[in-house]
């Protein structure tokens, strides 16, 4: 167990550290930077590879949303979600902290909103209170609906977390505008510690939104599609 | 069957809430923004992740000319046609709709083309109605050819979802200048429910474009390349 | 021996129609344009997709400088040479004008260079023939070693095509700004043939140095790498 | 033993070539350059394309403080790690003078910084000396990390090379702007040789961080991740 929470530590960890890492560093270098596509490829990338290092022991969560889903799913343990929250939570704390120490030896710093997660006036594009839930649940139940339907045995071998990773990607990809994209309650925690800008106020959106969307998520895997699959792929039905 | 429409239904949603949705959302912020590239990656990684997912529910189809392709060549039921393309149209028209949902709560907000499709003063760089169609017919012959080989019995387990996503992007970086691209009946009513700039009335050329580019592509296959397909790989001719 | 010769042309029109299309029609566009990397991408990922699609028929070479690189390292039939030359360059011209076609189709249309290869004057940072040369020869024996060694029966099944397509998307990321970028000879051929900047007469370096880099490729392969190579992965030397 | 250092020559070469190219010939050009996003992607394929090709022969580190890292976890043995270090140093070195060449066959070419890395004054952000160097040893730490998880018997098989390939895109999507990304002593010395700025003066640091980050990487995936890894993937853990 206690390899586990190491496992998820620093998964989240490294998501933290190389999503808002990407964000904070370098996506907005005038001409050369990354911009939002490159931030979203980041994110997705922190989980791609760090699910095919460390997946094998922890089951590669790095997110209190998805052990959520996947216990409704009833693909995780109960008893063992506050340990890995608490895991993910320390873990990405201590990703940010070290990402803040880099980013504060550039000259000129100053922390801002960390790539932290908002609505309204902290909201990237400016969206609403609305636009954010509703993003952040469609989304997280849509990560959800990936990963329940990537690792289940029907899915080809060693496919997972190039799935999963990628599906992470997307989600920033549509939504950095709109709440600079979370679907991850320990990132947006990790990232409101060190905001100057009062996302530590809007925090428990982005614990409710993505734990909705993870349990709706997990509903529809395990309500509409998963019984009976059978082995017919893409082109090969009936 | 319920489930396989389920299936369909939620992967054109996904289809059209992250593909569209990136366009809609952060294609055009200034500076950071992602650009015809990032909507690309985008449309791709709705499909790559998709299949993936529920691929091995229903054949991960989700676009109304696949569905028609895989038919003509044999690897799909006519009877199912029309539940199918019904799920690709409910599923994708709900999936513009939620997008809308979000992007009305940006201030200022116009709902404007809505990443809908368009030939002439509805495209995106004024082409005009030949030129869209013979982009859309071509280039979904090609996403029928790489369906159909890469699903095929031949190729190695496991990357077909890898193969097909991946050129979708490959399409959308080529043709998104020309028609927006569609390639997806499906794709393309969902945004002209929702835009403001009279898609609907060319609606009829991103219904016929891509099931003729379908059928061509099925007959290519099927007529050219397909019997007598000898196991050797890259290299290993002879 | 048909099959194979319309896979090979297959191929070839989808790398000259989406790579060249990638860069006539969505590189430049202001603001939202695909710039150099979405043209890399799209170059490597018409590779990738067809290779997954028809690899399994011809071996998907879809290069000139490919087959004879194969032949030298006696994975290809000498015999076979000339007519999959021929598809590969029937085939990438039928692409470009196809292309044509479409990218005529544009308002204010000038065909201009075409995305055709050169040098000097022609190349895009104006890079001098040494320059050219160089470039061109080091990037195709890189291309080879990648193609040889992904498809050895040392290497991991199912990978050589996404190996080999992104090392074509690697080979664009560094060499657009010096010759737009060829390594393949089909390809530059048929862009030479709709260019109106007298590319055609630089098409010789696009013949010789792809062919020469193709035969150091298969020459370092065979003579320093091949034989012996035991079965020891990443972290697993001795 | 030959075959082995030629590989990793090889591949240090195109690590260097690649990488570097990447970012002195196209990343700066204006409006289409590939921008820092797009060097990550280079660096990223340089080492994804070359571990596939080479991989099974010598390991594919193309890195002194991978072979380091490796030897340290007990995969690699110490008798061949000076070898391997002076395989990758004239493979490096080779990579920037042929890179050397081609660039200077642009007009107005200069030097300058070609693409080494660097801290203070020498810092693409000016980030100071302590940002980089907790920059250099973490992320090498992570990407050892990634080496050492993808490559154990527990993980999927053939999917290294693209974890461990994607894990240096994500490295350097953090970090270019902090010290343009070495991780890899090789790197930083071959491009210090030709650069212009004094970066020779600042090697030191990108031997010793990532050396240290690749002993910390090590430590924790013996010490906290490795014993014991039962084969239980992501969403199946208990």
């Amino acid at each position: 167990m206690i390899r586990k929470l190491c496992a998820e530590a620093l998964g989240t960890f490294t998501l933290v550290f190389g999503g808002c890492g990407a964000a904070v560093l370098a996506a907005g270098v005038p001409e050369v930077g990354i911009g939002f596509a490159g931030v979203a490829l980041a994110f997705g990338l922190t989980v791609l590879t760090m699910v095919y290092a460390v997946g094998p022991i922890s089951g590669g969560h790095f997110n209190p949303a998805v052990s959520f889903g996947l216990a409704i799913a009833g693909r995780f343990g109960w008893a063992d979600l506050i340990p890995y929250w608490i895991a993910q939570i320390v873990g990405g704390a201590a990703g940010a902290a070290v990402l803040y120490l880099i980013a504060s030896g550039a000259p000129d710093w100053v922390a801002g909103g960390f790539a932290s997660n908002g609505y309204g006036a902290l909201s990237p594009g400016g969206y609403g209170i609305v636009a954010a839930l509703v993003a952040e649940i469609v989304l997280t139940a849509f990560f959800l609906i990936v990963i329940l339907g990537a690792t289940h045995t029907t899915a080809p071998v060693g496919f997972a977390p190039l799935a999963i990773g990628l599906s992470l990607t997307l989600i920033h990809l549509i939504s950095i505008p709109v709440t600079n994209t979370s679907v991850n309650p320990a990132r947006s925690t990790a990232a409101a510690l060190f905001a100057e800008t009062g996302a530590m106020g809007q925090l428990w959106l982005f614990w409710i939104a993505p734990l909705v969307g993870a349990a709706i998520g997990a509903a529809i895997w395990v309500g509409l599609l998963e019984r009976g699959t059978e082995p017919d792929i893409a082109g090969e039905s009936r």
